[in-house]
């Protein structure tokens, strides 16, 4: 009886797990499954478990805090909101609260900016409840197209932008248009953020790699771009495109005016369309960020012709910069020098899934038109603007300082973004040892490194990287100076036990 | 001189219109091309430019206001937002405001349990800005296990929860999954809410339609399934899914539990994944909303073993019933039955996008667990959501009743949902001007109706329906039935013109 039943029981878990069931890891899109995205792959998930564990009030592990420096998320670490933008979107979520503007202003301090600037808000979108238009409330695109004129001294059309649920889903409506199949190639840079990889898998297109200057601080180099580009057409592949991240993401480069205008140069020449991912511009510390519509402007101004037929998207966030409000996906596209019977497509395309969060639109509205001199929220907008600046900018060196110190670790100075990629130099017996667990080494460096001190980074094999090299990504975002010390610590121990 | 500038700038113009762009209509993805989006489409677009023309004081137009019928957007029209929802989402955006809770409560009449809401909301996701776990903030998939088990009397597991930007982005993800190519095919209602068209076209997979019986109030019909089923088979579709919409958009049916069983019949005997767009399910005006869920684990409880491999998808929004908070794109799926490692990919799909908007989340939770009996916000909850039905009711009939009193127009009673689809039999002259202007005749009689009376319906053409019949779908959320009343003396002077 016993036997029978266990039997029984086989049998039908076989039969469900094995042959019943319809959809299989062997017959779903095999697209999807050939995507990868490391930053919330399995070391992330191990350090929710370790973080549920702590919580749960687990005593076993080797520290007491998990520290998520894997993805650049502000606000689960130490970044408060911006009190100007939270204040005008509590409004957007309950008018009512505007039916008392006396109370609202002596009871909980609000600023008569904030007040205003939620009926300017409401009066657009109507309520934050409604679908607003597929690219975006009106009003907001054109406080967009304001901005992009202040930044960069061209002017720019509220037609041609489209507001989004952050950069992520930009990037992914201009890559549909894009790869028309399988032969469609797009130029990313490597390392990358694998949105690029990931997206490119999903459509079956072919991602065409240039590796980045380590040596020249993660510059650009235009020999790699055309010897790739060169190889990729040869090998029959249609290159449409070149991805551009500036500031980077993972190295933090913050690309020269000669570096963007060697970009353009060859997207000119082999008519590419160039993807500028811009979401970390005001993430910054030396030199100033410099947009890819400002260059190209300049250049068909310098160069009369050259630059004319140039195809250019800039994508921007809420979620990056002292902002930090990735949670709402808010973020926006421009368009420059496209076709407007493909920006129609690209309407169509958007209005499929509707419209952005409304909630993220408006933040993005007060982003890119924040209190200026003069008005009730202006002093402490800045104050607290700066003081997260401040803080990204002395972590950043504190981080990289700590680098310096561990042996065979090699780091580029901080110039912007949110992260650091360091090189690391592990010995051979750590390589043997990755290499018995089937593991890439920087894998299972980083695997080691969660385990030993709850710091959960991403192995630089999850954006790419030069041949025989390992690298790390880091955040800087975490608050203190503590958890580098625990790298140094585990570090030192690490190469200690493989040397 | 004049001439040559001229010559010079149509040159110019021509080589950048047709030959220099990098894109162009003609070598852009041809499955974005090809997807059809009625609902967004040039009758919205026209609808809005007349939008804007009243506001700006245009007095040239037939009519003084612009009444949007083609889209279930309910706060773009009369439909005010639930006071508790809103209330909890404002301490969220500030939860400055809860260091006061004594000044909320007596100034602005917040309640007890919309502080204490906020407080547990914030509690799991720390901040509405901060990114949350790919598959949605814990708590809030607690919650929704909970509403599902107490609405079927069936236990649900969080971890099979997907929170999402609203149901349409949940539809993508669940049809990305599934097609595995351009063979792979999906049984989708006819007529349909468009998304599964478009979707399926993005994918260059096939749809597979049925028609659904307007003369069993837009019931399903299993054999009409059968029979496309086979056809499809026989021209080598691998047919995987079937998509059911209950309630119905755009017929407004609700489907019995006999109806809900023939289809699991179905997808238990042909092996096909059930997806149910469940986003009506409180938009109920007749007998009781039945999940898919529920039927399901009835039948496998009643016929052992029959059911045991059936896959099912379950779609919600907080976007309609009398939520209609479509703007802050929250909802949820959840997978039923699903091959583990299959589940696993859905994951790392949702995960490249990150997460869905924090605050679309938070709403969902919300709408799951609402204030309760003996709450301090139950009363008032209570009164807003019975005053949204009864309103939504009562214009639903009073939109019925009009077009009973029109000449050619028959319309099922209406069920559900939040539309109605009448057939709209047209004199031959109308169908014959309509070719002319090479336009559907529905599309045509639409465009006529928008011109004359500012009222924008979509025409059947754009979810699809029977050969050589018509359609329109109207929603009845605008405010007062006198707008019922311009259509009906619209139609008649249509009628007369084209006797």
């Amino acid at each position: 009886m016993q036997t029978q039943t266990t039997l029984a029981h086989t049998t039908r878990r076989t039969l469900t797990a094995v042959s019943s069931r319809r959809l299989t890891l062997d017959n779903i899109n095999p697209h999807v499954k050939a995507a990868k995205y490391a930053v919330r792959g399995e070391i992330a998930t191990k350090a929710e478990e370790f973080r549920v564990r702590l919580a749960q009030g687990d005593k076993s592990l080797p520290f007491d805090s998990v520290i998520f420096a894997n993805i650049g998320n502000p606000q689960q670490l130490d970044q408060k909101p911006i009190t100007f933008f939270r204040q005008v979107l509590s409004l957007l979520e309950n008018p009512v609260l505007l039916e008392n503007p006396e109370l609202l202003r002596t009871n909980f301090g609000y600023p008569q900016d904030v007040i205003d600037r939620a009926k300017v808000l409401l009066a657009d979108v109507q309520s934050v409840g409604a679908y607003s238009h597929s690219q975006g409330a009106p009003v907001i695109r054109d406080s967009v197209a304001k901005f992009i004129e202040q930044r960069d001294g061209f002017p720019a059309n509220p037609q041609d932008l489209y507001l989004t649920a952050g950069a992520s889903s930009g990037v992914s409506t201009i890559l549909n248009i894009i790869c028309d199949g399988p032969a469609a190639g797009v130029l990313v840079p490597i390392p990358q953020y694998p949105l690029y990889t990931a997206t490119l898998s999903l459509l079956d297109a072919r991602c065409v790699p240039y590796l980045l200057d380590e040596q020249k601080a993660w510059g650009t180099d235009v020999n790699a771009i055309k010897e790739n580009l060169s190889k990729a057409k040869a090998a029959g592949t249609d290159v449409r495109a070149i991805v551009v991240i500036n500031p980077g993401n993972p190295t933090g480069a913050s690309l020269s005016a000669e570096d963007i205008k060697s970009v353009l140069d060859v997207a000119a020449e082999e008519r590419l369309v160039v993807i500028a991912d811009e979401v970390y511009q005001t993430n910054v510390f030396t030199g100033e960020f410099i947009s890819f519509k400002k260059r190209l402007r300049q250049l068909q101004q310098e160069v009369p012709g050259k630059y004319d037929n140039v195809e250019l998207v800039s994508l921007h966030s809420v979620s990056k910069g002292m902002v930090g409000e990735c949670g709402h996906r808010g973020g926006y596209f421009e368009l420059v020098g496209f076709d407007p019977e493909v920006a129609a497509q690209i309407y169509k395309y958007v209005s499929i899934m509707l419209c952005p969060p409304v909630i993220g639109q408006c933040l993005v509205e007060l982003m890119v038109n924040p209190p200026t001199e003069g008005e009730p929220s202006y002093e402490l907008y800045q104050k607290e603007y700066n003081g997260i600046k401040d803080g990204l900018r002395s972590r950043a060196m504190a981080l990289y300082e700590a680098f310096q110190k561990m042996e065979g670790v090699e780091c580029q100075e901080p110039q912007g973004a949110m992260y650091l990629f360091p090189t690391i130099n592990l010995p051979p017996k750590a390589i043997e040892a990755a290499a018995a667990e089937k593991r890439a080494a920087d894998e299972f460096y980083c695997l080691q490194l969660l385990d030993a001190t709850g710091i959960c980074v991403v192995p630089g094999s999850g954006f790419g990287q030069k041949e025989n090299t390992l690298h790390f990504r880091t955040t800087f975002l975490a608050p203190g100076t503590d958890w580098a010390q625990r790298i140094v610590k585990f570090h030192s121990e690490f190469m200690a036990k493989y040397k």
